[in-house]
């Protein structure tokens, strides 16, 4: 049975020159759920029948999901720059580990390691899984720009939110499926399910973790709750209530916008507002209805252990704590 | 026939969101010598027998062509922000024209834009090219790491050197004449013998350019005479100077390297050095033994009117005055 932390563990990083290196061992030894290569080792298992992450099917989609993992963390690497994050994951980040040059050239090169692992997909499905590959590295960098962009706008919709969340987010784990699955031999309208699950689960996680931020309990959720609120984040729950707040209450909502100087007290009447006008069941009901999209795609799959996995991680992520 | 410049204009950025887009855009248009992507394609006409880049097979090379200049510019943006360059191609670069951020995300698009374009390889090449792309793209990252930490050395030997700019630039001249080469169907000779010529006009080109900085004509080198010698930069002449001299020139050179505060009297001292040392002499014998072992491979090549012109590239790259 693989193991995908031992699998990354594995990745030699010994080389020369260390400046380049050492980085990229530090960013991927940090840990995390390591999500996107175990979606794609589950798609593929569901397409090979569920003998549950085994067998020379899944042997060969080992590469791709290594390269969507460093592609994660490469992201990881060049945001935390760019937001300036001084922690990721319990640990320095690299920029203030090293240095901020360090931290650009090497996840440059963390980036092209992904690459590397990528050349790793037989031959003959390799151009397919490289234009996926493609496509969803341009969603992320297009989702991170529309994030970045939307801190400047004064009017951002619901809908220009899902579509912000759908590629920085969501077309990763949509590729993580289609990719694993198509590696593994899934037909058009199998790789078409796979990606469909993948898109809503990302959509439904997103929104879950805007609700953890303003609702989480503080012992799980690993944050400071009201993040969000102090950096008047656009989330799905605060544009919810900017359009559906009646005239009163989104004066009151701009109002504390303003408020930069007084956190406790701006992240308690922010939530109240919030509570008053049921943002948080908005969230739940779309959240519910995304996991309802992904669990609908699983009946155009075999049936085995591998897709009720599928179905106990859908109903898992939109119920997680932290 | 194939213009370069103008597949380079007529790729596509008019994409949204714009801020990421926009950045590219500028960055390709600021022009260049356009060297990587011609040599790949000189080198498939060479093998497809000199009809001077065109026809079917030299359409084909034309993707990976484009992906290589697409990935030298990337390095460039994010070198100058490594280098906080404030110019280049007499334009303000990326991160001054726009912020950091802007460049760094800017240019990982770019990179990820340059595999965008490798795809368009045909499928049969696409696994080996993929993996000389990644070979030649970790050759640069590692090249520009070993620059930085010359920096901070106290000793560096000229081997040492050959060495980081084989990485830093001689790669990606030898792959862009390879890939070129082999989608047009060169032979493992064939293949060898271009890489092998890149790779050589790359080390004659990088040491060319560190004379120049030295002994050029300020009216026609464009960047102002001494430079590296002000930053006291690790180059083939000072390296050579510091391992030829005795120990009265060796002393009163590493006194100059100390003195940051008397620029001209600090260029005029040490060319001073160099010119007694005769290491001007020493780059023009190195850089013709280079030259001369990049023209000797062209003899395992078809002899046309495509082999004539790298002839005459290889013997100009030498005697280029900027």
């Amino acid at each position: 049975m693989i193991d995908i932390n031992k699998a990354i563990e594995s990745l030699n990083w010994n080389k020369e020159p260390r400046g380049l290196y050492e980085p990229i061992e530090y960013a991927l030894a940090a840990g995390g759920k390591r999500i996107r290569p175990t979606l794609a080792l589950i798609a593929a298992d569901t397409i090979v029948n569920g003998g549950l992450i085994n067998g020379d099917a899944i042997e060969q989609t080992l590469p791709a999901a290594l390269a969507l993992e460093v592609f994660h963390n490469f992201t990881l690497l060049h945001d935390d720059v760019m937001d300036k994050a001084p922690i990721r994951r319990g640990q320095p980040t690299v920029h203030v580990k090293w240095n901020e040059n360090t931290a650009i050239l090497s996840g440059d090169q963390m980036l092209i390691e992904a690459y590397k692992l990528l050349s790793g997909v037989p031959d003959d499905k390799l151009p397919q899984v490289l234009k996926w590959f493609n496509e969803m590295a341009t969603g992320v960098c297009e989702g991170q720009q529309l994030d970045v962009d939307f801190e400047h706008m004064s009017q951002v919709s619901i809908e220009d939110y899902m579509h912000m969340i759908e590629l920085k987010t969501s077309v990763l784990l949509a590729n993580a499926m289609r990719i694993g699955g198509y590696i593994a031999g899934a037909t058009p309208v199998q790789q078409e399910a796979l990606y469909q699950y993948g898109l809503h689960i990302g959509l439904a996680f997103q929104i879950q973790d805007d609700t953890l931020d303003v609702y989480g309990d503080p012992k799980t959720f690993g944050k400071a709750i009201g993040g969000d609120i102090c950096a008047n984040k656009k989330t799905f729950l605060l544009l919810t209530a900017l359009e559906t707040a009646d005239a009163e209450s989104k004066a009151e909502l701009l109002g504390w916008l303003m408020a930069n100087d007084r956190n406790e007290e701006k992240i308690a009447a922010v939530t109240a507002i919030y509570n008053r006008l049921g943002v948080r069941q908005a969230a739940e009901v779309t959240m519910e209805e995304h996991t309802a999209l992904a669990l609908a795609q699983l009946d155009k799959l075999p049936q085995n252990a591998a897709t009720e996995s599928l179905r106990l991680l859908a109903e898992q992520l939109a119920n997680r704590k932290s």
